[in-house]
This record gives C-alpha cells, sequence and structure tokens, in this order.
C-alpha cells in the first residue's frame, strides 16, 4: 500500500474510550486492507490522509483507502477521529451535543466493496463511537446481493448473531430488524439487499461491553466476508448477469443519495464529499 | 413509435387553460420525439401510458415516452395532466393548496437527454401548470455537457434569451441567474452544468402571456437542441473522454437525488418511480 507522508492527527483524548476505539478502527482498517488486497494480483489500496486545519473549528483527520481490482471493483475503507465544536446547526441532528455545548469526539471505520463478478455480494460496514455530554457506540453490517444466495446470506447473518450473542440475549433479532427498517427503499418498496445487523445509541457503561460487543462485529465480518468473497469470486457470469449488476447497484445509489443518513449528514456538512460518498458503486446502470 | 392503447385520461376542464396548455404539452412530446427519432437509424421510443384508477383521491394520467437509440443514449419525453385532492400532508408543499382544500389540477411536461457523444450536451426541459387556489406555470430548460463548446453554451443561451424577450425585458436575466441557482452542487462547489433558465410562479393574468412565453420556450428548446445535437453527433471522441462523461453524469444523479425539488417531491409521493427517475442517465461511474 502506498503510505501518505502525514497520517496522524494529535488527539486529545489519549487512554480514554475514544483514543482506544480509534486506534481498533485504524487497525481493524489495516487488517481488512491486508485480508482484501491477497485477493488481488496486481491492484493496491491507495491511501489519501487528511487533517482538519490548525484553528479550525474541527480538529483531528482520517485516512480515506480505496482500491479498484479485479475482485473488488471498488472497495472504500475509511477511518477518522475529530473533535471539536459542532456548528449550531448540527447539534439538533446529534444526540447530547446541546448540553455539552456542540462538544464532541467521534470516530469511526466505513467500509463499502462493490465487487466486479455479480455473484459475489456488496459489504458494507460502518462502526463508531460518538462522545457529547452521552457517549455510546453505533454500526452495523449488511450484504446486497444481485443474485441472492442462500448459504451466503446464511452464514453472514450466523457470524453477526455469534457476536450479537457475546453482548446480550435478543440482541441479534432486534439488530436485524432495525437493519430491516433501516436499508429499505419506500420508493421502490423494496429493501436494499438481505440485510444484516444495524445498531445505535448503545450508551457506553464503565464495563466495556459495548466496545468488546463492536470489537466482535468487527472481527466476525473480517472473518465470514473474505470467505464469501473466495467461495464466488470466480463463478462463471455472462453479460445479462453483469447487467443486473449494474441496475442492482443503481438502488443502491438511490438508497445511499436520497435516504442514508451518514451520506445527507455529510451533504449537510463542508465534508470531503470523495469521503462520505465513497460508497457510490463504480458503474451504474439506470 | 408503439402506441399505447390507452392513452387519454378524461379531463374535467375541457376549455380550460388546463387542458389547452396540456394539449400543448402532449403536441410537444410528439414534435420532439419525432425530432430525435430523426436521428435514429433503427431505434424508436417506447411508449407507456397510464392512469390513475377510478375513485383514487387523484385522476388522470400521462405518457412516458422513453427511448435508448445510438445518438440519444437515454431520452425521457413525459407528459402528466392529473387532478384531484392532494393528500394533507402535501399541501403545505403547494402554494395555495390549503384555500383550496387540497383540490389541484398540474400537467406538464419533462424531458431529459442523455447522448452517447460526450461532445453532445445532456439537455433538461420542464414546462408545467399548476391551479390550486391560484394558478401558474413554471419551467426551464438547461445544457449540461461534458466538454463545453463556447458557441454550443452561447447559441442555447441566445434561443432560451429570444424566448424570454417575447415576455418581458429582464426576464432571461432573472432566469439564467435562477437557473444558476438552482443547478448547483453545493457539496461539490460546482454548477451542474452550463446553464440555461429557470422559472416558477408565473401567475396567469387574463392575457394569456404566461402560457405564451412557456409555448416560446419550448419551441426554442425544440429548435435550438437538435440543431447542437446535429453539430456535434459525429465528433470523434476516445475512451478517455467516455470516461469523463460517465464521471460527469454521476454529478447528475448527485444533483437530481440530493437536491431537485421534483424527483424529492416524487420520493414523498406514491408515484411511479420510474417516472420521476427517468431523468437519470443509463451508465454511470464514480
Amino acid at each position: 500500500m502506498s503510505t501518505p507522508s502525514e497520517t496522524r492527527a494529535p488527539e486529545p483524548d489519549a487512554g480514554t474510550l475514544a483514543a482506544t476505539a480509534s486506534q481498533y478502527f485504524r487497525d481493524l482498517q489495516a487488517r481488512f486492507c491486508a485480508a482484501f488486497e491477497a485477493f488481488e494480483p496486481q491492484s493496491r489500496f491507495e491511501a489519501r490522509a487528511w487533517k482538519k486545519p490548525d484553528g479550525h473549528r474541527l480538529q483531528g483527520g482520517g485516512e480515506a483507502r480505496l482500491l479498484r481490482g479485479s475482485v473488488f471493483e471498488k472497495v472504500g475503507v475509511n477511518v477518522s477521529h475529530v473533535w471539536g465544536v459542532l456548528a449550531p446547526e448540527a447539534r439538533a441532528q446529534v444526540a447530547g451535543a446541546a448540553e455539552s455545548e456542540g462538544r464532541f469526539t467521534a470516530c469511526g471505520i466505513s467500509l463499502v466493496a462493490h465487487m466486479r463478478n455479480p455473484y459475489v455480494p456488496a459489504m458494507h460496514m460502518n462502526l463508531r463511537y460518538l462522545a457529547t455530554s452521552r457517549a455510546w457506540f453505533g454500526g452495523g453490517s449488511d450484504l446486497t446481493p444481485t443474485f441472492p444466495i442462500d448459504a451466503d446470506t446464511a452464514e453472514f447473518h450466523a457470524a453477526l448473531a455469534a457476536a450479537c450473542a457475546t453482548y446480550r440475549p435478543g440482541a441479534y433479532q432486534e439488530y436485524k430488524a432495525w437493519c430491516d427498517r433501516y436499508f429499505y427503499l419506500p420508493h421502490r418498496q423494496e429493501p436494499r439487499g438481505v440485510g444484516g445487523i444495524f445498531f445505535d445509541d448503545l450508551a457506553t457503561g464503565t464495563d466495556g461491553r459495548e466496545f468488546a460487543f463492536v470489537r466482535a462485529v468487527g472481527e466476525a465480518v473480517l472473518e465470514v466476508y473474505p470467505r464469501i468473497v473466495a467461495r464466488r469470486k470466480d463463478a462463471p457470469y455472462d453479460e445479462a448477469a453483469r447487467e443486473r449488476l449494474l441496475v442492482k447497484r443503481g438502488r443502491y445509489v438511490e438508497f445511499n443519495l436520497v435516504y442514508d443518513r451518514g451520506t445527507r449528514f455529510g451533504f449537510s456538512t463542508d465534508a470531503d464529499p470523495d469521503a462520505y460518498l465513497m460508497s457510490l458503486p463504480p458503474l451504474v446502470r439506470w
């Protein structure tokens, strides 16, 4: 991988949960990228580090890694860790930000993989930590196949269910249902994909259980998704299947630009559009 | 062109401005389709007529015409004429609808042309009439080239300026500025294209001047755009130029799904997504 010259912003909260979570997300980014590069004979992730300028209302930075390869047609794995004071108009959108007078810390990892072979499902994962006057984790992961294969769907869900089982009984059923509600296109009356889990507002206690759960999700996805990719990446396909993939990706674009909270929050900020739009597929047909 | 078996919904307002405008929009649809088909050696528009079911809160219908050809990679020319009672939650979005207890009539034509050759600009045109407790016309037309060519931009704007000059002094400057403000992507800090005109809320008087202006815009676009297409359709281009076209189209998708009022209004209704999403380009790269 090409290494940018400047990768780390100074952190205000060394030793805190934010710093620990941020370090985990950066490590997970490196491990996902290594796992994905192992499928690619030639292509490597390109990294782009960014940092909020000194004196800016927001501080911190992040690193976007993008690979366009032969198995992974386009895959982005981004981390960020920012802190500072939210703009007044953004405070209403973030829990506890009114009580913190806008002060916040946020770190997270976002991953979207669009695959060349129509029989390999696209995959999305996001894990994040936010602190204002409160502190909580959120995230999730889900699959979007063009041609759903029951065995792959079941294996992916089983991995997430096992991660959820380490947290508390009922978590998987609840977070699976939340995912199904969230990744749904009302105007098409169809789900984005075959689901996964989605969770938010997991308030952090003193026992580290929420962070342990988030790590369990990250480890589960890192383990199960490459296995599905390995199994399907060489499946034969024809031009008609490829066209179906491009049309399916259009639904993905519609969801992300119209409904996705993270993307729409990005539009309302001065954030780099190439960061919050990294989820958009490489080639799409309508 | 293939003709659908059922094309016309009964109209409640024969002889009114709504009926006259609707008839003009249907004729204009036929004339645009004929002008575009003249460029296509083989492809023809396919027509899909739709009609609100009897007893529905909304009545009327429309006709969507779509051609995927060799010069016009994807072009849609849609007309609709609907009336009835707006859902309570939609009334706040439509001027005068509170005072009419939701009763309205709307008719219009929408046209979006995405061209195969990267040196032919994409073109959008919309003309519409709405009546609630008030009645007004709105609309506009604009060009989105991948590689702006000054001569084409100037010719297109000159045609629109001439149409505006038949309406009132200053109209072109005002509607051009409105178009520039409207078709702008804040998150990219870039315009969608090279502009045109955009206007709304042209309250109808008794002298028919607003309808005459709207017709002048329709005639101007019908005259100037085929001339630009004819001039550029055989321009040589390489794969790199074609790739630039696909990336430029991504910005078009971002605008339409994130900002365009008509598209976003479509998402908030139970309208057919294939109708209000006909503007989306055939093939897009991110």
